[in-house]
């Protein structure tokens, strides 16, 4: 049996921005898996929901606790299309996720910039498909600009 | 008419942290208010819904914004039992969110501690039923110890 790695998920992750630029929402998209399965997926929805709280990450945590019954996500990893921001670090650092593996940096509101604490076994990876999951970001700008 | 006050508002958050300590969730308790009117209730209810993101503050927010058919709360006062943690303070933040009102410090894992970034135009003021809403932490604390 073949590992799927980090582009595989993060693939995914992109498919879940893309179905938000759809519909008109800043476009982030989550995978969160455990042990190689997907147990959530989710995309940006504040727009359609009128809910800042209702990120991406925000619903994808939710989900997977749900999913696995357990509130705590030690040995998940959540695919983020873009870094996340100080309320979804935090909601991270609650559920002492295992690993985050984020594409595109945020360096105005992103955890890092703004030194949201993380939680200390949480492990973190960058640059994977960073390009892609900004070029989907741009698009949705560059879109909101022309209306 | 006369007007009602942090103390009053304060002591109905209060009562949400006591029905959040009658069902053995860590007792915050938050109310949010728009023009002297209450807009949205909530209490922790991580361990029943077991769920990370379910502090007393995101529900509230959520709940604010369904209220009042906007999500953003320029015009609201959180009141807080506890200094509000990263993830919390993160949400108030994309709320924009007119003034908190908090009655404990959380000198730990409260965002003051941790420097998360709140919205510059959100007002904040401390100290209102500190020592109560400590007590009925406390309480929950020693209860647990003694289980």
């Amino acid at each position: 049996m073949q590992l799927l790695d980090d582009k595989y998920f993060m693939q995914i992750a992109l498919k879940e921005a893309e179905k938000a630029l759809e519909i008109g929402e800043v476009p982030v998209g989550v995978v969160i898996v455990c042990n190689q399965q997907i147990v959530a997926k989710a995309h940006n929805l504040t727009q359609t929901l009128n809910d800042v709280t209702a990120h991406a990450e925000m619903q994808a945590i939710t989900s997977a606790a749900n999913s696995l019954g357990s509130k705590y996500l030690k040995d998940c990893t959540m695919y983020v299309t873009l870094e996340p921001c100080q309320m979804c670090a935090g909601a991270s650092y609650w559920a002492q996720i295992g690993r985050i593996v984020f594409a595109a940096d945020d360096e105005k509101r992103g955890y890092r910039a703004l030194g949201t604490m993380i939680h200390p076994k949480t492990i973190v990876t960058t640059g994977v498909f960073t390009d892609k999951a900004s070029d989907i970001l741009l698009e949705f700008f560059q879109q909101k600009r022309l209306k």
